[in-house]
């Protein structure tokens, strides 16, 4: 790419950038949209604005952002949110720090040098560009202006270890600050047991669970509740929600055709059968009673048999005090350790009910299945695709749908076709990778959401490393180099440092990109902002449906934090190869910061809190980014023929033994919660009872509010009915 | 080496062990013996013999060994020991059953091929002997029968895994039973805690411990125990404990001074400088009463001192119930997870008090600096040997200590040592070698004995591995091999298989040495009673000394299991390729496990109790030679040219998720006591008070008996002193 194009397309992204926050300002202050920028405060029950409609300043979001501490990020937002800005914040760091050295020393060191003229002279064709003579290429071989660039490789890799422990360090203390002082934590008190052994006969599991815990724990035990299977009743509470919300917008819509002109109204009707579009027509709100009167007793009828007689071999154990449950969540309980597993209970509206029965060998074996199916997918992904985009071709679809034929024919309409096609299995694979990693984690066996959201992570930062980083660098087919690489291991070194100065314009215009377009788009919410006035428009009738409409999720991780560790990877990578990638990778972070604070302070409502256990994965993956970077300088370096190339070779080894430490130093407490945290605020008295009910999942509710008593068929008794 | 010679060996083996057999029928009867040949009865309080001297049944013994049940070695020898016993026992059934189809399999299908007869046809120097033709070498190339070969390594592998998983079973129910039926067990109460924070300032270490136990426990809490540095006081109490032991002698050896003729005797004298060769002559009893008068006060002085300003940053914690104890060591207690790190108390008498307050970086770099110096050791330990050995020439030995001159220059002399003196330094070595893995395992800093004797086991096991077994095998420098390994990593396979064949004889041999003269002198305790007789002769003069040179020890684990564990890789490596060495196997083991029960019941006394915790590691490491095995086999059938040689590579990587799925089934009960164990009976009563004293070490005792509560220093009171 030339400078010219390079210098167009960042200008292109910045004019986007621009129109998209002066877009967002003026939408923003609309009347009607505060749902869609502001819906955290309205869910908090706060004013949207604040007096700030009366400021036209663009960039009054700004200096809120700023203004805000971490507390009230944790507050608002949840400790994830606040360990997902330490993140940024931390690579940001690193990129600043490593800039600070960098750009002043590598810059004149590779301006000053000739490489590129002589290699040009030499051969006749040879032409570069002003970029090009900024980066490492410009070097000689076996110029001693190597040394800075191995000098600049250890300045980045201990500035990203000084920044990390840091990091680490201020994460656990949020964490630890964090757990005692939170209102909302039922599953402090609880314990999620597994992998419950068959019980002796004319028992039902939860006796069996009862006896077992009340020996073992008889001062602290408090109650069970045994996990039950709910598919059936779960059906039956769905078609009965069903017919409550039908029921709510018939009444809305049978209100809003009283008009002055018709004081009755018409009354809404709808046909009983498929989709609503065959069958008898019959009254909707009689229809919606009628159905629900007949689904109460069914629903009642079904909680209490799936109570009973539906018990699985998992449960969850009350204790009546916070350190008794978090001792008993880290103690071996069975000497068959494949027995009564226990762990610490997850939140309740982040606990995978479906998952929880699923027994050790069994979740054992699913693990390894899915590493497997992950392993292909990222290897392999492009076989079903090239095989699909093959059957894709415009033959094809003329000859299978040929009603299609006067259309395909047209000679625009084809040209674009003939253009689009072939993309649109890749296109369709990469939009639906996402629900597709997150499908898997949760067929693992997992019990929380946010476990599974960890997994997803994981497995879509290997494809996107894999995929995108090396895809583009080594540039051809990953699956030949792979050959290579696996047949001659040590072959890899050379073939990064080989591929990867080829790259740097392409990644510095990808780097640009992400940052002017994709957070111009995230920070004016424009697609949110349509599909939720559509919604409204054609779709909603009744406040909660209004309110299902702007409902803005909470920031999705499992995607989110892989894309940044791309862009993290990428610009360490080229951070002494290219340094002018770095102040790009920090206004991409920074950026970001600022607009994820903004966004988790105003937008996204959090849907499960795991107290930053996200944290040690980022960890460890800036570290793997970290090890790449490396092997890529000692490829690089080795290249020029520098002798003292092998310099190098201690720093991966360095980065090793720093992942080890810290996951040594910090990783336990992240995994469990310690007792001097349990026994913090322990005067503060909780309702046990509601730490009891918190758990119980919505379709086994009794529909009565009076009926208490009903759920002794899973659940014990409570064993001691005072509170703490 | 000839069938002849072989014949001649195994011969000469025999004739040696029945010799010694008669031996130890014949010594075990003379009175004045039986402490040799009874020590762990008469330990016990039993007449050693129970009207056994009557029967001159030389194989009597065997009879009992049978008879005795595993609850009685348990209950005679401990756990460990039956732990042991099971290792043989398993070892036996896996190579009995293997026999049991190999043997009749495999022997004719070697015996009815050709290939021996043809490559000496072809090659007119080859010879072959009988045995030879009973091996997989008489097989030709490409020949079918290679498949009886495969479908052999299968039913070994599969043996094994059955058994292992049938005695992983058997020794966790073992383990389980015997804890909380074990009655003197104070561990059960205690917590040891490592890498306590410095205390704040004006408080000592002492209250710090119990501020932060009595606010994360307090209900449990009993009181804590600080580690001391009992560096000087120990020296104290070591130096009154030799006065005191002298004293002893003296006044043993001035009562039998008076005979008939001289009634008053004479006192005894010595020296007081070094040795007692140089100094003034005194009087021993005046002495020896002088200096422990003077000694007494100052030990009191001491162990002030120490309790109270020599505390270290580490504690043993004490709970009133053991249930509390088991839960409190497995929960993590403190934010930092590098500070209050808390475990299961190992027994007092395995403790080792100067380990307990190395740190937590300290104790990691001390392991992988000893795991460095351990690798070094198995690779490269013949480099300073063959230094050695070239300094301890005949011509240096002249030359630096001339006064040999005389006798050095004797012919017969010259010729011996001209033998062995080259030997010197390897035997000198190979005998320290097992002292020196010990010291290096205690210097990882491990907590207790049992855990250095794992530690030392497994070093061990490495060494013999990789130079007896492969040494031998691979015969020639073991680095040259490794050179080539390192450099293609795949050799090993063919190395292996082409390498093994040839020392099938020399094995064979090897094996029945071992169990003829190896066990014969077990049993007989040869050693043992020469050097008991030859102390009670010339040395011991009190009851207390007399004792001591009984005292047979315990079985020393450290070298025995890795010995063992060397015999079975090699039956296991040539099971299928020379069948005949399974019946040495099954007797080296069958054997072997009569020698081990008969020495379990009436030899040895343990000198700790670690409850099988020593299995684990026997386990998997039988799992290591059966993967050595496999690999072996896959190398020798693929350049026996074998098509289907590839059908082998399943059952390493089987053999390796067998070895994970016992890991998950079973460690962590032998990592954890569990809380179904710790609550078993419950109702029996302990003293705390004599809990807590257990662990005080002998040097910190108060020496009068009234003084008790001196310990204030470094031990808190008891919060309850009221006992469970």
């Amino acid at each position: 790419m030339e400078f010219a194009s390079f210098l167009t397309s960042l200008c292109t992204s910045f004019v986007i950038f621009v129109v998209l926050m002066l877009l967002f300002t003026w939408l923003s202050r609309k009347p009607g949209n505060e749902v869609v920028y502001y819906p955290n405060r309205i869910f908090r029950g706060l004013d949207p604005w604040e007096g700030r409609r009366m400021t036209r300043n663009p960039v009054a979001w700004i200096g809120e952002a700023l203004r805000a501490s971490e507390a009230d990020v944790i507050a608002v937002a949840g400790v994830d949110a606040a360990v997902y800005l330490v993140f940024l914040c931390s690579v940001l760091g690193i990129l600043v720090l490593s800039g600070i050295l960098l750009l002043p020393v590598l810059l004149p060191v590779a301006a000053t040098d000739h490489n590129l003229k002589l290699s040009a002279q030499s051969n006749s064709n040879g032409t570069f560009t002003n970029l090009d003579k900024l980066a490492m290429g410009n070097i000689q071989e076996q110029s001693p202006r190597l040394w800075a660039c191995i000098l600049g490789t250890y300045w980045v890799s201990f500035v990203t270890f000084f920044v990390l422990w840091k990091a680490y360090k201020h994460v656990n203390n949020i964490r630890s600050a964090a757990k005692p002082n939170s209102l909302r934590t039922p599953e402090d008190f609880a314990v999620l047991v597994r992998d419950i052994p068959r019980a002796p006969k004319g028992q039902t599991v939860k006796d069996h669970v009862d006896l077992y815990f009340k020996s073992l724990h008889p001062d602290t035990f408090y109650r069970s509740m045994v996990i039950t299977d709910n598919k059936k009743v779960n059906k039956i509470w769905e078609e009965l929600e069903g017919y409550r919300k039908k029921l709510a917008r018939a009444e809305v819509v049978y209100e809003e055709s009283k008009t002055a002109s018709k004081p009755d109204g018409t009354r809404p009707t709808n046909r009983t059968g498929f989709l609503g579009l065959i069958g008898s027509k019959v009254d909707s709100i009689d229809h919606c009673n009628e159905k629900i009167k007949e689904l109460l007793p069914k629903l009642e009828a079904e909680q209490k048999v799936t109570l009973e007689e539906k018990q699985q071999h998992a449960a969850l154990i009350f204790f009546n005090s916070r350190p008794a449950a978090v001792s008993a969540a880290q103690t071996l309980h069975a000497q068959m350790v494949d027995t009564w597993i226990v762990m610490e209970a997850p939140e309740p509206r982040q606990l995978i009910w479906t998952n929880l029965p699923k027994k050790f060998y069994e979740r054992q074996i699913r693990q390894y299945v899915i590493y497997g199916i992950v392993f292909l997918t990222v290897f392999f992904y492009m076989i079903p695709i090239v095989f699909i985009s093959s059957l894709t071709t415009l033959a094809n679809l003329r000859r299978l749908l040929p009603f299609l034929k006067h259309i395909v024919d047209k000679p625009a309409i084809k040209t674009i076709l003939e253009a689009y096609l072939p993309q649109i299995a890749l296109i369709v694979f990469m939009a639906l990778l996402p629900t597709l990693l997150m499908f898997l984690s949760k067929a693992e066996g997992i019990p929380s959401q946010s476990h599974v959201v960890r997994a997803t992570s994981g497995k879509y930062f290997y494809f996107i490393i894999f995929n995108v980083f090396l895809g583009v660098t080594i540039s051809g087919s990953l699956i030949d180099s792979l050959k290579t690489i696996l047949n001659h291991p040590k072959q890899i070194v050379p073939l990064l440092g080989a591929s990867l100065p080829g790259s740097a314009t392409f990644f510095l215009t990808f780097v640009a990109l992400k940052f002017f377009v994709g957070y111009g788009l995230e920070l004016s919410r424009l697609v949110p902002l349509v599909i939720f006035h559509l919604k409204k428009k054609f779709l909603c009738k009744t406040e909660a449906e209004v309110k299902e409409a702007w409902a803005p999720g909470d920031f999705s991780y499992g995607t989110r934090v892989p894309n940044d560790m791309l862009i993290m990877t990428v610009v360490l990578c080229y951070s002494v190869i290219a340094p002018l990638i770095i102040p790009f990778g920090v206004v991409y972070f920074s950026l970001g910061w600022l607009i994820a604070r903004n966004q988790a302070l105003k937008v996204y409502i959090p849907s499960y809190e795991s107290f930053g256990r996200m944290w040690p994965h980022m960890h460890v993956r800036v570290l793997a980014a970290l090890v790449i970077y490396q092997i890529t300088m000692l490829g690089y370096i080795s290249l020029k023929k520098f002798l003292y190339a092998p310099f190098i070779v201690p720093l991966p080894i360095l980065s090793v033994v720093f992942a080890y430490i810290c996951n040594k130093r910090f990783y336990r407490a992240f995994a469990n919660t310690s007792l001097e945290v349990a026994c913090q605020n322990l005067k503060e008295t909780s309702n046990l009872e509601s730490v009891y009910t918190a758990f119980i999942p919505p379709s086994l509710m009794p529909e009565k509010l009076d009926d208490g008593n009903q759920f002794e068929g899973a659940q014990s008794q409570p064993s001691r009915p005072t509170a703490v």
